[in-house]
């Protein structure tokens, strides 16, 4: 892959929103938005895709994954970081194995990440990243060569330091080809300085990881936080998540 | 000053709320909140406040500002970095000198300051902060035992990196007196953590910085990094920034 430098006057920009709320403030039709919610939306979606899942449909509410009742996609439904009863599976990444997804459509909604995908419709392109594919994800944005805004799903709205520092990790790959950064990329990058050393160490003190082990789902945490597992890039084309093919 | 050691079952909280836009998220009648901008709104008001002006009116439009014109008050009005064209001054903190504010009442109105303290009308007191009240207003805020919202006033709506590395500082001295923190707390004390050692070279690399070196108001900025010059904090009563009396 070529890294591409660019000279200051045409900057591509390397933006964080660090909340779904935030998403108004930003100009999504020139950019290609990176949909970010590490524990544990959208590292389950880079892991189904990987294990050859042939589409992953997010969706904002409960009853609109209820309504594939009786078809032939698997359901998947979380709220609160717990199973919601009568589907299948939430969002556990040890729910997307090859044995249970290869082949097969799954209907997913989640308490922050399907709500922050629905939000960056109008963007030029959808694309879903986690440290399961961070060096194959930012290679191929910085092979495109658009304005990037890296969109953190939060927590119900509200900042998290997971999904900020993943960001974080994006925007050094961002700088190093010679993106402008902002105020929010830089506190990103910065987090992500602090972090990078040892993730696990420096997650544990989060609020959302001390949520998600009250739920006793350490291991989803532990598992999402291993790094470039994957090649594969999940992609919004029409109402499906996909593996983009570059 | 004596430093109350809470038990964890009754901690109380100090939250960041990075953003305006964000401030629907938060219990803000249970809070103190601060109103941070440091470059320059708050930072004026609290050098204003401790020049003796007797008050600082906060007002959200440049139409409610001018309405003063006739009576007896300086009128302050700055948009987009700026003095609007017909006042008396904008939010220089020069111009909040003992000779131009000592016993008179200043209607002021900002980019994002003054729109700041409004959004914040609901909360149990709102205060003003700034490097300049950084370790007065601290130990006030430990000795009143309430929860604490940081409100940072940022550009636009958006987060900027001098008033999260401000309420870093804050949320270090609430930690050490044993206030809970959350993600966005944690986050703002670690940008502090990496910008305490030299808060100027840290911030050079600021959008916000770069925005304001273009308007020539690089003394401006030098001014507002000064650490502990008074022990005055402005408090809100009505609708008037006076100075409190502990």
């Amino acid at each position: 892959m070529k890294v591409v430098q660019l000279s200051a006057s045409e900057k591509l920009k390397a933006e964080v929103c660090f909340t779904p709320a935030l998403l108004p403030l930003y100009d999504i039709g020139n950019s290609i938005v990176v949909v970010i919610d590490i524990f544990r939306a959208t590292s389950s979606i880079c892991y189904g895709i990987e294990n050859g899942a042939a589409a992953i449909i997010p969706v904002s509410k409960v009853e609109e994954c209820a309504a594939y009742h009786g078809t032939d996609c698997l359901l998947a439904a979380e709220r609160d970081g717990e199973v919601v009863a009568g589907f299948d599976f939430g969002n556990s990444p040890f729910a997307y194995t090859p044995e249970k997804v290869a082949g097969r459509t799954v209907v997913l909604t989640t308490t922050n990440g399907t709500h922050a995908i629905q939000l960056s419709r109008g963007a030029k392109r959808i694309v879903i990243g986690s440290f399961f594919n961070l060096t194959a994800l930012s290679d191929w944005l910085i092979k495109e060569q658009e304005n990037i805004l890296l969109v953190c799903a939060g927590w119900k709205n509200k900042f998290n330091l997971e999904d900020s520092v993943f960001a974080g990790a994006v925007v050094a790959r961002l700088k190093d080809a010679g993106y402008s950064l902002d105020d929010s990329s830089i506190a990103a990058l910065d987090l992500y300085g602090l972090a990078s050393d040892d993730l696990r160490k420096y997650l544990k003190k989060t609020s959302h990881s001390e949520r998600l082990k009250k739920l006793g789902i350490e291991k989803d945490i532990d598992f999402c936080l291993n790094v470039d597992i994957t090649r594969a890039i999940p992609v919004l084309e029409d109402e499906k998540l996909i593996k983009l093919e570059p």
